[in-house]
């Protein structure tokens, strides 16, 4: 009876079908390795703003901006 | 000074009366057991997407769906 | 299907009994509140050391003594 | 590599530079402190809309409310 | 930057090498469907004792035995 | 009423003191950026084994061990 919790940045990208793969992948993941049962596997995906995310000492996106430059 | 974190499902219709119940019933509980003091207890309830929650390795739709035929 | 995680002090004197009353009172209180099925309501207690919580800006140890003086 | 999530409540005037500057000071006391290089540190930052945040046994516009008769 | 937390019950016979292969797992997953970097991807397993995880109602432990009878 | 939670590898060699400069340091971080009143911030610190804790899709230690090579 595994938890798992995915945060990602929310792009505005990010399809219904892509998280059910996330879903799908890390509950066969934990079945696979673990001998963990899927029926009592939660996944719960939290897609963080961009403003809220930082990496670096910079939000997101001017970590981005900066990489490229 | 517990922390407590509830994590639900949006399903668009729990009322904030709701959630008051939920807060008061968790930090009441915390007194009661553990004599925690009501004044610094922290309750926060994240409402997920249910695009964004899996359980049996489906996203919650549509292992409702699965459960019901 | 809610995911409840409750973190408190690790004060070495919460007993099992006390964990499963607390295991019990809020997976009872969100099927109460929100007809949550208890079946799939998971809670995780963590326990935290004293040197590892802070309120007030300081280690809980050194909040408790300020408060008492 | 740490990672750290701080909560806070949705007031509606958090601004985007403000949040650089917790993003910001959040690395460079991890650095400081624990001499964390800032390239793997993670910071996420959660609003956590007003209904959804207790504190005293209450939703804390309410305590806030209180707190002030 | 995707940071993903993989909460499971401290069996006590889960190997460095199962834990090794969750990590990867989740990582892979990740840029395979979503196009995350591995080199940001941040995996933190946590292991509960047993007397911390609730299901059903009950400490897992007194939940597992249930079932069986 | 913020509440902060630091993740970090237990590296057998954090102090009590320089938990309690993490704590006092995000506690006035977010006095002075949000004006938070520090009485009721709360920070919790979270010490996590290096078998459990992953980046660049492998345990930390191989990953560093990787970088010096």
């Amino acid at each position: 009876m595994p938890y798992v919790n995915i945060k990602i940045t929310r792009e505005g990208t990010t399809t219904p079908a892509q998280k059910a793969e996330l879903i799908k992948g890390t509950t066969e993941l934990l079945a696979r390795v673990l001998n963990k049962s899927p029926e009592t596997t939660v996944v719960v995906i939290d897609e963080v703003d961009m403003d809220n995310w930082g990496i670096g000492g910079l939000p997101v996106e001017n970590y981005r901006q900066q990489k490229k430059t």
